[in-house]
């Protein structure tokens, strides 16, 4: 099931509108090509993981401006008749080539390459954008949340603070792609299969007298999916309480899933209470580990030996702390004016240059299938190697079919298996090469030449 | 107009449903009273702007769980029958307490204040912090930015970088209030009222054979609201194919509105854009910025004596990239058991001590009505002060009828207006003082005294 969501055919930056206007009279007939890709990595980031695609998918399929969109750009007083009746009229009837789902890319790749009328490339640039970057971001700092916690599970609880109601679907979504084994946002669980997962909180023990009383009251009722927060008032004394809670359960024919430490020093905490749970014969009880963590403090938790077996991630996964952002563009590459061919174009001003062309992104694997290195070149060379970019929408009929959640999730396994193990470690010491063909590498030169030599004599 | 989203009852996290069946058992007839404030505020905040309001309000009001929800819960396996049918039923029937949207607060002060039977305070939980850390911490990072800008205008160009569609309207609504005169975001426009701007993007430029012929066509269109992007190519190039077309659109009696900056070096550029414009006659035209703009480098181009009459602010104040997520917590500080009086009660994990009871907020004025200090003490005290939680929710009925935007935009204005100006600072060395009112001291002393000793017997 996908997100219907609000109508968002004006989820647009206005001058995509303006400029799309200003298109309608002078270039009506002109077509484009963009390369949505990201200019750098951010720091802590050897590599990325596509995400977002389903959205992008279902955006082209039923993007449409409603009369009330159409009356309220009316009511600006900004725009022709004749622009409100093309945007009446508008369906995206382009080409869209893309990365799967779940992919690892790198700087300078497009994940997304749309050829169209200029003014559909260029109206659907923000949405694009803007959900590449959320999800591109979350299933990529969360890749790095599942590769820093050594095959133990990882639970999504970010819900509370994460950017919105959107995002907080959003981030469960990529993040269990990326490889989390669930997550707290039920509506996730409901609109695409993302299994949920709850403790409780402490102002539930806090409502019952005596901690002991609100453990018991929760395992009656959840006999079978009991994880007890035992951290509210002294955590050895909330141990134990646990434990009898546990055994009383053990007696009922049920298993006590896990108690959840949620405070400072886990590291040491968790081996006391692995200690007393085994001592009472509860080795199967689980420990679960939340509080402000991360990749870096996840780490940390299992290099000092802590005996976790699962950490529950909020905060600083659902908002990719450390870089809530991706450096994620839409650029031309190529542009074509009505019976024209297609000629290359590129973006000149300091440090922002651009690459040329219809491109392709070759991937280049060893014999054991691992990744050796990328070459970004045009689409129509003859480089030996993955081609990541496939159709996907071809004049405007979506003709991929984006696996399950759970196949994606496979693939973007599979894929992360196949990274140098250099790039898979917490702290990034090494990047991956990524080259530039020899033909896009002279595409550049001539092309720079030449709007140099223009733009003197403009 | 509202939004109206998506059906957001099962944006919960579990463990708020979990508990509240357990509750259904055991508590029934229990209820609540639970705080929402930020424990501490993030780095660079000297204040924070609350924001998120009518959200909180729109969703108290259509809180239902409809058919899908509940046969989506039921499927899960989780939950009793008596449960699902108390959930088909579900209504807030409790009390909201809160500050006025645009009201400045500081840490430990709650923003909303919820009494209620202790399950339906739960359930709302997590939408309430989900909702108030986006937009309090969008408008407090936006209202840096308009600080640091000292008079002059702000727009939010965040759009392609908010986490989600959600964020990119909510960004656009909490910066206006904060002071922002604009939004690119066009949904924005429709759905809340907030003015919309932009101007034309390097791709358009770069469409054209040459610069002049893209800045004639957007002209030719729009010769009322012209801002022309100068830095595609040669930037000094660019300003002077911009006054060719200032000139051209004068002379037909219409002004260039101006020129757009999004290069690196924007001081000095601005100040020779500023002198050609001014020399060719054109001083009506005014200079924009943009590109990866924030507080402290506003701060810094005018410190510079850079000539910008606007900034277009984007990612690093669409994401509060310093700062993207706010401490903001919700703790119970009072229960009640069936006819019992309530009582107060308070959390004792390490660093995480709660203040319980019943409270207000107190601001106290001096005689030109600056903000001298905030007493945070219990509702009951006789405390002379402006009381800045007022009711807005009884027995699930909304009270309280937000303001329209450009009032609470207005009233955001004049508050932040009172604050001690060396608040009111890019780099924050102060702390604005906030008591705690010797009532409330005495109340969590014995209180810490009585949990203490109930526990180590307990």
């Amino acid at each position: 099931m996908r997100v219907v969501g609000m109508n968002n055919a004006l989820l647009v930056d206005l001058y995509e509108l303006t400029m799309a206007q200003s298109y309608l009279v002078y270039k009506k007939e002109a077509c484009a090509t963009f390369d949505l890709f990201i200019r750098q990595l951010p720091r802590n980031r050897a590599y990325l993981v596509f995400c977002g695609l389903e959205d992008v998918l279902h955006y082209i399929k039923n993007l449409r401006f409603s009369k009330e969109d159409l009356s309220y750009l009316k009511s600006t007083g900004m725009f022709s008749q004749e622009f409100l009746t093309y945007l009446r009229r508008f369906r995206f009837r382009g080409d869209i080539w893309g990365m799967r789902e779940g992919e690892i890319f790198f700087a300078n790749e497009p994940v997304l390459r749309v050829t169209a009328s200029i003014l559909e490339a260029q109206i659907i640039e923000s949405f694009l954008l803007n959900t590449v970057n959320l999800q591109t971001m979350i299933a990529s700092k969360a890749s790095r949340v599942v590769v820093a916690a050594r095959e133990r599970s990882v639970y999504d609880f970010s819900l509370r603070r994460t950017h919105g109601q959107d995002a907080g679907i959003k981030v469960a979504r990529s993040s269990y792609i990326a490889g989390f084994s669930g997550t707290s946002c039920v509506l996730a669980g409901k609109l695409y299969g993302v299994p949920i997962v709850g403790t409780m909180a402490h102002s539930f023990v806090m409502s019952f007298k005596q901690e002991i009383d609100s453990f018991l009251a929760y395992a009656h009722v959840f006999p079978e999916r009991t994880i007890l927060l035992v951290d509210t008032y002294e955590t050895e004394i909330g141990i134990a309480n646990a434990i009898a809670v546990g055994l009383r359960l053990k007696e009922r024919g049920y298993r006590l899933q896990g108690i959840r430490l949620d405070s400072p020093d886990i590291a040491s905490l968790s081996r006391k209470a692995r200690r007393a749970l085994d001592r009472a014969g509860l080795k199967g009880v689980k420990i679960f580990a939340s509080g402000n963590l991360d990749e870096f403090k996840i780490k940390e938790l299992l290099d000092r030996g802590s005996c976790i077996d699962s950490f529950g991630v909020g905060t600083c996964m659902g908002t990719s702390e450390d870089a809530p952002s991706l450096d994620v563009i839409y650029k031309i590459s190529e542009v074509k004016d009505g019976s024209q061919d297609f000629l290359p174009t590129m973006k000149l001003s300091k440090g922002k240059v651009t690459y040329p062309g219809r491109k392709q992104v070759y991937r280049i694997l060893d014999t054991q299938g691992r990744f050796v290195k990328d070459i970004l070149g045009l689409e129509k060379e003859k480089i030996k190697g993955e081609k990541l970019l496939i159709k996907m929408v071809k004049q405007g009929r979506v003709i991929y079919r984006n696996p399950s959640l759970d196949k994606i999730r496979a693939y973007a396994a599979g894929r992360l298996s196949r990274v140098p193990w250099q790039l898979q470690q917490v702290y990034v010491r090494r990047t991956y090469p990524v080259r530039i063909s020899r033909s896009l590498k002279r595409l550049r030169a001539t092309l720079e030449r030449q709007i140099k030599k223009r733009q003197s004599f403009g």
